[in-house]
């Protein structure tokens, strides 16, 4: 039976923290604000959304949304990203990607001012978390993955960390944050031949394949700390991780649950990032 | 007996496309220019410079040096990247580090002008190398070991491929280019508990220790394509590598000598590095 690294937990720790930072800001006439820039009505982004505003109105952080329609032209989505760029009551700004194929992403993803790069996205953010420097923000994500081993006082110190998945917004960001914590890091992914073996040999297994139930009893080892990424949908319309949980939970040591797991703590961190952004004003 | 993987055949084929972009250039009237900023009077600086001077006079790049003192003012250093950043006639800068301790060497790095940075240290190299853009240069050490294994037609997709090493010059830029060419990446530093066994299981093996003899018999394994960064000073005053190349040579596929492996391969990726900056003028 494995231990359940629930979510919930960690967003408590958290959020007290924030809490605090954000009691401390106020006083000094500071109201932490994220901006949700949001292309479009896709179903993900407005889920995502709903679910970082009601944290957000859970610790007492403004937002402020920003909605274009799916065919907005470049420069005006390039002039919303100045307006926040220059508006000081916005501390973070968040811009849904995937945006519309008439968009250059790249060019997007350059204007927006470091500052307030809260998830991620920018080069400075990029380098910070490739150079260690501490510089912007690191992607949320992979941010949330440490935030549970942290809470969960997983020591990753010479161990075998594992990551399945190489995209840019987990699987890079979590591999480098991990060698940061000194484990010994392999990167998995769809090229990677006999992956069962090369997870099984892990202690720490990061899962980000974006697939359902990619992860099966033959990658897992008893003892191993799992940490499920993925958010998928069920044919039967549940949610459920990138790991066959019925597989995992009699093998492994620990395993984040889907839902409860890393999403809860990704929007946690979210949040946290625009209240960093604030406390560096002071 | 391991296959030789001699820088020098890379070193000739670089060269080769070098000196017909160059010819290139000069019709246009550009001619590609280093300039090579060096602090103090260290050995290790002024023979690096010596053999990039030597290799940049072989193709036809010019070199500019700049010499400062060892107890040089962060100011006057700051102002002669300033001159560097807005000279138009030179298209790449090389900065020695380690900078002397008075000196700030964040800073420094900030101030170069990311065009002109062909030793890969500015934040959108780095988020290039991490991305995979293509923006910026890499560092030239990570980039000369990937030049080695296309030079040499060693297929990465799919394969065990360890970096032994994770420092921003070399490790974690190798490891991330590895992952680009489809490798299955794994990265070992000093905490890594057992190591030979990680490195023994790999197909392809970067040691980036930075230590001499760091990796002997038990770290190898028969079929290993090895990548030996180390450049180290033996008591008797001969140059050798971080791998005990006795050892490597009766077990292993293929091995890159020290001298004539990574290193010259290093100095000629820096000169390519210049003439590509010089080709985005064009």
């Amino acid at each position: 039976m494995a231990e359940l690294l629930k979510g919930a937990a960690v967003v408590a720790a958290i959020n007290e923290k924030m809490m605090a930072d954000i009691a401390a800001l106020k006083v000094k006439g500071i109201s932490p604000t994220l901006a949700i820039l949001r292309v479009g009505e896709r179903d993900d982004d407005i889920s995502y959304e709903r679910g970082a505003m009601k944290r957000c109105d859970t610790v007492g952080v403004a937002v402020k949304n920003v909605i274009l329609p799916s065919d907005v032209k470049q420069d005006v989505l390039m002039q919303s990203i100045e307006t926040l760029n220059n508006d000081a009551s916005v501390h973070g700004v968040l811009i849904f990607r995937p945006l519309p194929k008439q968009i250059d992403e790249e060019a997007v993803r350059k204007a927006l001012k470091p500052a307030k790069d809260i998830d991620g996205i920018t080069d400075g953010s990029l380098a910070g978390v490739f150079t260690g420097s501490g510089e912007g923000f690191a992607p949320c994500t992979a941010q949330a993955c440490m935030e549970i081993l942290d809470y969960y006082k997983v020591d990753c110190k010479g161990k075998r960390a594992t990551v399945i998945g190489r995209s840019l917004v987990v699987g890079k960001p979590a591999a480098i944050m991990l060698l940061g914590k000194h484990a010994t890091v392999t990167v998995c992914h769809t090229r990677t031949v006999d992956m069962p073996s090369v997870a099984r040999n892990a202690e720490i297994l990061i899962v980000a394949a974006g697939k359902a139930n990619a992860v099966t009893k033959e990658y897992l080892a008893p003892g191993q700390i799992v940490v499920d990424v993925g958010i998928n949908m069920t044919d039967e319309g549940k949610l459920c991780g990138d790991v066959k949980f019925g597989d995992a939970e009699p093998i492994v040591g620990a395993i984040t649950p889907v839902p409860g797991g890393v999403g809860t703590v990704t929007t946690s961190v979210l949040v946290s990032h625009v209240v960093e952004a604030a406390k560096k004003l002071l």
